[in-house]
């Protein structure tokens, strides 16, 4: 089959692989029907090191069961599936409550002999834990809206949930790429009245509007934190949701958050080193939470409103190309051509 | 009158100073009737630039009032009052919200004119808003119990509180201080039923034991977070309570936390950059929290088990001097040859 694996920075290929098998009983095989490039996959873009055998790429995707190992028990052929960015088990403690990206029998996509979402087809551990049955067919019009559940929608509410959102407060959301939109969404969903969205690509904004955000800030650095201040009266929001990952991020999010408040981070940090000591987190007893989102245990909580309609998250897309297209989806996501890019095997 | 200044690192001189008066209509002049000295306070003693005209000491204090200004309604002279470890209206939005700390026209002992509480009198700024009265006389054998609540009893609470220690969660308290100690009693309080305390002095640690702490770990670093894990069956413990500052015990924090956890620090950091990306906060999507604990908001809840005897923080004192000898408390426990010194002035 074919799919997509990256062999360096900058170094994208779509090439010929082996058809994935069954390997334990608790497999699947999933044909993916759609799937997508997501913005942290432009991290590797950027910094991966040269590597001869290269990575399989992909971590979001919507397919369609083709096989089931003999131990799977709750899907079977002909299944349209969601699978998180990440897969687990579904039964051992932290996957109880609901911390899925530390399963302790889980893992991840790409990784120790699992394919990526960009591809053909995709070997599928854990089936049952992982995977999500939706009863739509792969003709529907929500597919686009489903695969969000892969990742960027739950990972946008994962920051939204973490930093406690709800109707009495202030939200700033950092980013207006697919994750900070989402999470904009996912704030209105909590019932946020007030939600200032930090970004300067005009397109993405006025869909941020359209998902919920009151206020737009195009300035960044110091003269986006002075915006926001005045917006609060002075005093910053009191969830700043952080949907970038790099540094000058997490120091617009130090600046706007209120005393009290909580910086939620869902973009995977480009650094490991930050201010946290008393004139940064500790002095206004500022709380930072955040992390890769278990968006499984999101999916059943977000389907309904997805499947009636009520919510569009797909909008995030953009673009669509073919699976062969793959390496051009990432260079249009790069250069900020393209928002979010489809990409249909 | 005399009051306790500090002219730098190792220096702290018992001087005459001018009388407090009332400057302010809502100001309040408390005669000390005991002080003590903090674990913070030895924070400038290691490190303070040497000043000319030296800096008022001492944070925690309870008093008798000898006068009020004219728009004090809640104080009379002689009430017996408990002095926060930060002066706030009361009345603000961060007040009504708890975050005394923050107070919109709040501050703290011994800056802008306002003196320290290791001295014979101070005055008391925002006097309604700041102080509690409490039904005891200043003889009461509850004087030093009631002295921890303008620090470290509410300090070490706050450190649970914002981890959200319940029955539930698994804490470990770093440091083995009257904040740690605290921080025990607090979790223990809140109903944790597994406390593994840090800390390698057996009289603080004895003492951690009778206050709730279920194990005690003399280990520090890569070894103390080792044997945490051994306890823990290998995760860590769903939260932990920093009551240290510096970063040993922050990374000793990292090391000992559940994926999913939290870290409440209440340890003034001694550091401003850390680590919290991928490999220490994000990818287990640790909280951090804490900050200096609002702990005028601790105050009335806190109150009535110590009024009633059936909590007594107050045995952290294990030395007490009059104030001339305050500068022997800092050095008795900077040697830690004490643990917390009262100072009867």
């Amino acid at each position: 089959m074919r799919a997509t694996y990256m062999f360096g920075a900058g170094d994208v290929r779509v090439i010929d692989v082996p058809d994935p098998v069954i390997e334990r009983p608790t497999d699947a095989i999933v044909r993916i029907v759609r799937a997508c490039v997501c913005g942290s996959d432009l991290h590797p873009y950027h910094g991966l090191p040269a590597t001869a055998e290269g990575i399989p790429m992909g971590h979001e995707f919507v397919g369609v069961v083709e096989e089931t190992g003999r131990d799977v028990a709750t899907l079977k052929k002909g299944d349209l599936v969601i699978a998180p960015f990440a897969w687990s088990d579904g039964t051992c403690d932290f996957c109880r409550e609901g911390l899925h990206t530390s399963c302790r029998h889980g893992g991840f996509w790409g990784r120790n002999g699992i394919g990526g979402g960009q591809a053909e087809a995709v070997r599928v551990p854990l089936a049952d834990g992982t995977l999500v049955k939706v009863p739509v067919g792969e003709d529907s019009a929500l597919l686009a809206s489903l695969l969000t559940l892969s990742d960027v929608y739950g990972t946008g509410y994962h920051a939204a949930v973490k930093a406690g959102v709800n109707e009495r407060t202030t939200v700033t959301v950092i980013g207006d790429g697919a994750v900070g939109l989402m999470a904009v969404l996912s704030a209105k969903q909590l019932g946020a009245e007030r939600i200032i969205l930090m970004g300067r690509h005009q397109a993405r904004t006025d869909l941020g509007r359209e998902f919920g955000a009151t206020d737009v800030v195009a300035e960044r650095g110091e003269a986006g934190i002075a915006a926001v201040r005045e917006l609060t009266g002075g005093d910053g929001t009191h969830t700043v949701l952080e949907a970038v990952g790099h540094m000058p991020a997490y120091r617009q999010a130090i600046g706007v958050v209120r005393p009290g408040g909580v910086i939620s981070r869902v973009g995977v940090p480009q650094y490991e080193e930050a201010p946290i000591g008393f004139g940064s987190l500790f002095g206004p007893n500022v709380t930072l939470t955040g992390g890769p989102a278990p968006v499984r245990a999101y999916i059943e909580p977000l389907l309904p409103r997805v499947l009636d309609g009520s919510v569009n998250p797909g909008r995030v897309f953009d673009r669509e190309v073919g699976l062969e297209q793959t390496p051009e989806a990432y260079k249009a996501m790069d250069a900020r051509e393209a928002l979010k890019v489809l990409v249909r095997p």
